[in-house]
């Protein structure tokens, strides 16, 4: 047991891999974030999806009214569903990516530069600032990403 | 050749990883459920997104009637959403967490409680549970969430 | 140092593992590109979800005009959720298959399928394909799935 444990710590110990858990998990962090912006901005605007969320305000039409969309509310969870479509990549390529024997400080930018990105992406959907602030940070943070598939299929190609 | 694999396979036979395997193929299968879910509602209901979905209803204007939005269909795919929202965390931080060497029996009370969380988060959407019920289902799971990223960084951080 | 790296090269050096990342970058990177096609048919079809967005297009009642959906806009991003929902437990359940120590023969046949399936489902939903061609598609990746994920819970078990 003891063996074993100490070659799976080798994983984790290992400063390249440190790396990608380290920023792997704080734009996971980040997503999640989104969950609790639009549960506040649904209560702050009282707009909500489901009739069972509205039962606190009273009953009938009086709740019924608080089952609607909000653009504020929308916002977000356009935001959210964004952070989904890139972080996942993010997440399943940079695994591969930090298995493939990157350099350490060539995957340090990847990961900085992805992370920075998606963070600068959030601020841009959410104030919102004006395009193409948001476009921008966007293409850099899908960028990145693109750059780790082409390293891990140089170094794993087996079709 | 054999060597590598063994070296493989110590990686899935240490209890943490298994324990985490088993618990994370879990949960993916029941994201997964929620696609049969909305299709078998979607035909019960004949509610259906695409116009090619509903030609076997006949053509023209009959069949057009079908593609319409249901609320029970809306909210399977709510649920299915908010699966993708917290599944995708917990399969990624825990992933890095099972290879960051917590004990076997804090490990297994993270994994076990996430997938009955969020178990029973799908019933209480699904039924639908008054509230709050389906509301702390979401919150336990997001928090066991958290104390694994927690672990993590703990021990993997290198920014 | 050179050591540990030595280590997990082997990881990625396993041809089981290789094929995995191939596949799983190839498939990735697919639904990826369903973000640049949502952004091509919505500057085709001037519809926009943000009203930052559509600021080149003039202020005020001008602009306004091309904040709406499309149907062609729409089906792409409905594509695109649906490969949210089925790369993502293909990924998850796949990593996880590609450590339980599969035969390459049989693996390489789970990847080559599900990746064809799934290169399928796009071409089907954005022509449109009559049904039940994008059914057909979906099942045959969903059913591949399945397949990894009982191979890993007979391995890995550990409840």
């Amino acid at each position: 047991r003891s063996g074993e444990m100490a070659k799976l710590t080798q994983l984790i110990d290992n400063e390249v891999f440190q790396a990608y858990a380290t920023y792997a998990v704080i734009v996971l962090l980040k997503m999640m974030l989104m969950s609790l912006i639009t549960a506040s901005f649904r209560i702050r605007r009282k707009a909500f999806a489901n009739p069972e969320d509205t039962a606190s305000f009273g009953k009938g039409e009086n709740a019924k009214k608080y089952l609607r969309t909000d653009p504020d509310v929308e916002r977000v969870r356009r935001g959210h569903l964004n952070d989904l479509e890139n972080i996942v990549p993010f997440f399943g390529i940079g695994l591969l990516y930090a298995l493939s024997g990157p350099e350490l400080s060539t995957a340090l930018l990847h990961f900085r530069i992805f992370a920075g990105a998606r963070i600068a992406h959030t601020f841009a959907y959410l104030i919102p600032l004006p395009q193409p602030g948001r476009g921008l940070s966007w293409a850099v943070g899908y960028a990145v990403t693109i750059s780790m598939a082409y390293k891990v299929l140089k170094t794993a190609w087996y079709l």
